[in-house]
Order: structure tokens, then sequence, then C-alpha cells
């Protein structure tokens, strides 16, 4: 058995995330690789109770400092008792958001800064990584407009936000992308579901056995 | 009415501070003051809904980082909805632990570092301090003594570590003292309860009205 890589598929809102998140645990299982889905804030028993607390009430329920904190300690948690055992394991760890998340919807977005929020993962997890980040996105802050219109539909306290906030998510991704080229890459979400597998795929070709 | 201060009780396990936080409040009220006693972690909504997550469960439910993050996550809420606003209406605000707590437990007796806690605080809280810090300590580590031989009826996942992680917290604090000796002092919490709170009252002596 090979060595286990972590993949964080990331993206605003209504991109299709949860679709391609099950598209691509597929493909990779289809592999031979033994996968685990996991997602953010959450993951470990310890982090999904930290989700409770960050995704219920109102929007002003927490300062954006306090937010923030709230997802570094759920983030420390899910690496120290999730993602890292399964990754000894040699399993694939396929993770529903992770740092990214917070370094576009609090650092970029919020206003606290990217570096202020990448100090906080420094801290909590010791600046753990993936190998690879995927960002879905689509053209033209489409997504953003999409994530707005599910607003009356039961949408959290953070998804149900503003297309202004939504498109600096969009920004602070995009941020990241430039900054860590490697690791971050923006996927084009536009087309039917499995051209974009196909491009998640590719994306990953040099890490797969 | 004259401005607020806000004065934090610490201390070790054993040592007497709910008893000299009632007496303290007490006698700050008989001088015509308006008093507010919080307590930490806790002392607001959601900075209570995270003392549950925190004080609950196994001594291994968190590591020292996601620890540490929580209760900077809970400060961060408690400073924001409970501390500054009382402040702000002339109350003297009294809590049971703040900060130093964290330093000293997290920071020093969890090798953590003090500085490294201090930066979690820097970021939620941004850097908010107590007019006064006044840190109760028995002689010799009695305090920490008496503290594990509460074991065994009742006490938390922090209190009932042990006698060496307990007297590690006592230096924590005397670290506390010599770096801040205007913000930070230690007050011999020996003797019977009346004379403790007259030292305490001394110890503020230049903040009261």
């Amino acid at each position: 058995m090979g060595a286990g890589r972590f993949i964080s598929l990331e993206g605003g809102e209504g991109v299709g995330k949860s679709t391609q998140l099950d598209a691509l645990s597929q493909a990779l299982e289809g592999r031979g690789l033994e996968v685990l889905v996991t997602r953010e804030p959450g993951g470990s028993p310890g982090a999904e109770a930290i989700r409770k607390l960050l995704l219920e009430g109102e929007d002003t329920r927490w300062t954006p400092r306090a937010e923030a904190l709230l997802f570094a300690a759920a983030r420390a948690d899910h690496v120290a008792k999730t993602i890292k055992p399964a990754l000894a394991k040699g399993v694939w760890v396929l993770s529903d958001r992770f740092l990214d998340s917070s370094l576009a919807y609090q650092g970029e977005a919020g206003g606290l800064g990217i570096d202020a929020v990448r100090d906080l993962h420094r801290f909590g997890s010791e600046d753990f990584l993936p190998d690879r980040t995927l960002v879905l996105q689509l053209p033209d802050g489409e997504g953003a407009r999409r994530a707005a219109s599910r607003d009356s539909d039961g949408a959290d306290r953070i998804g149900g936000r503003s297309p202004a906030y939504h498109a600096q998510v969009d920004a602070g991704f995009r941020k990241m992308a430039e900054a860590e080229p490697d690791r971050v890459q923006i996927i084009d979400a536009s087309g039917n579901a499995q051209t974009v597998t196909a491009r998640l795929l590719y994306a990953l070709g040099d890490l797969l056995p």
C-alpha cells in the first residue's frame, strides 16, 4: 500500500462542491485507493461539537476573531484525531474545506488578514497542509450569486452572507492559488459534472499512483 | 459615577478563590461601587457554551493546542459581550480567572509557552488586559497538594491534574507577576478569610475611588 495523500476541496457556495466530492471519492476508489471523506468545520467528534457552535445561531453570535479561533480549534482537533491517523494508515483523505476556507472567509472576506489567520493554523496544527488543494470556481461571480439566492431556504449563518462577501471569498482563494501555486489550484467549475470531475483528476495526476 | 475597573482574581486550585471573590465583591459594593462578578472560561452565553466543551469529557479530549484556542475564543467572546459593555457603564468587573490562567496553565504548565498563548490573546481580544490581576497563592505548594486531594470528588478535567502540574501553574503565575508587576500581584492566601480579603483590598488601594 502506498502513502496516503491529503486533498482538500474548496470553493464558494453553489459551485457543486458536494457533487464533486462524491464523484472524486468514487474515482479514487476506482483506482484501488482507500479514501476517507471528511469535512470542515468538523470531521472528528470534538470538531463536530465546535461546528454546532459555529453554524447555529445569529450571524452576530460570534465576533470575527472568536469565530476564527473556533475554526482553528476545530481544525487542530480534526488534524490530530482524524486526518493524521488516516494518512498514517495509507488512506487518502478528501476534505470538504480546510485551511484555505478560513484564509478566504475569515482572513480575506472577514477582514482579519490572511497572515493573522495563517498564524492561528501555525499555532493550532503546526502548519500542517494538504498535498493539494483544489478550488472550484465559476467565472464572473456566478457562484456568489447562486449562494445568495439560496439564503431563504436554510442557509447557515456563514453561507447566508451577501454577494459582495462571497465575491471577496472568491478573491481570497485566488490569492492563495497565486501564493502557493504547487499546492493550491483553481479548477473551472462550469460545464457538466463529469467534465469538472475530469479536471479535478487531471489536477491530481502527479500524485496518483 | 466613576470609571469602571476590571479586576481578575487568579490562583491555583484550593486557595479559597471563590470565598475571596464573594468577600471582595461585597467589600467593593460596600464602598458604593456597582460590581459585576463573572468567570472564565465563560461569562457570556457563547463563552459558557465553549466552557462546556472545555471542562467536560476525558482529559485527552482536546490536544493542548486546541484547548488553548478554545480558551482564547471563549475569552474573546467574554471581553466583547460582557466585560467591555459593563466597563462602559461604569461597572466594576470582577472576574474569576482571566488571561493569566491561560498563560499559567496552557502556556507554562502545558508547555505551549507563555508568548504563544499571549499571541492568541493579542489576536482574539486585541490584548485587552485587567487593570489589576490578583493571584492568590499559598506558600510551599500547599495549594497544589490541596487541589490534588480533591481529585476523587468531582474535579473537572483540568482541576484534576497532578501536583507537579499544579506546581508549574503556580510558577507560571509568579513569572507573570515578575513580568508585569504593576498589573499582576501575588497575594498571600494563608491565614483567615478576613485577613486575605484585607490584603486584596490593600492591593487595590490605588484604584479605589
